[in-house]
């Protein structure tokens, strides 16, 4: 099962290469998924990857899951229309769609928070709630095919619980 | 006359930079008030400055302007009551606020935007559309005692702007 990662410069580092890692280890494939294929992205403390996939040429029914990390990143890719629209696209298919820290940024762009409980880092908990969210401080929660989470250190949590709607995703 | 600059880690260099030096040239006074009085903030370009003053320990009233830089810092800003709270309190007894680029997401936190005309960096457009303001693209925007702009290239607009509305004040 592949699952789609969205990168842009300025992503936190860990909310990649964790959860990245911890994905691999569970059987899963990730992708990459940026504005551009094959470039080199650069995290806020430094961390490089290169991205596997350009959003613009990928479709949200080819992924069991898409992940939004956090960091500066979700700033900018909020500004990328086919990332916006992968986003978007995924939630009306019922495909689980996984953001973290200011990852909601992306799913506030998207208008896919209305009705929804999630959570978030706090600096953009008001930004959530005028988007028609319902915030709360938990380390992951799940509303339908959401998920969130708030920092780093809910990273287990958080893939504990994309794992576990994959599997729910594959078996329904 | 002195004007309050707020001050967190990560600003925008040339908005911290540049505004003060324009505002200073014209004669003003600029403290720079952070959460801690003393400390050094670093800008996400990598300028230094020491703040003046604790954002705790000063009163809206004690300036004839409140100015929001942008970058990365705004977004840590508005974990901050008391900066939260600061341009609040300058809003409500009609003391001019400008904000640049990101500057505008500590008028969401303070919620001091509904029914206004804003501009802003436009990754957040959505954001303060949701907290209730019109968006609008233009190098600089003035309703009331707010005043906001988009980016760096903006600073010379920004500050005309802030010159203009501290001068009527004081004729007012």
């Amino acid at each position: 099962m592949t699952v789609a990662m969205l990168l842009e410069h300025g992503f936190e580092d860990s909310e990649v290469l964790d959860t990245r890692a911890l994905l691999q280890r569970a059987g899963l494939t990730v992708v990459l998924v940026a504005p551009f294929a094959g470039r080199e992205y650069r995290g806020k403390k430094g961390a490089t990857v290169f991205s596997d996939a350009a959003a613009g040429k990928v479709d949200a029914g080819e992924f069991a899951a898409v992940i939004v990390p956090g960091g500066h990143a979700p700033d900018k890719m909020r500004m990328r229309h086919a990332m916006v629209d992968l986003v978007r696209d995924a939630v009306r298919a019922g495909i689980p769609v996984a953001a973290i820290c200011h990852g909601p940024q992306l799913l506030i762009s998207a208008d896919v928070l209305r009705g929804r409980t999630v959570t978030c880092w706090p600096s953009i908990a008001i930004d959530v709630k005028n988007a028609g969210g319902a915030y709360v401080d938990r380390p992951v929660v799940e509303d339908g095919a959401v998920i969130t989470s708030r920092k780093p250190a809910d990273i287990p949590a958080f893939v504990d619980a994309i794992l576990g709607a994959v599997e729910s995703a594959k078996i329904g």
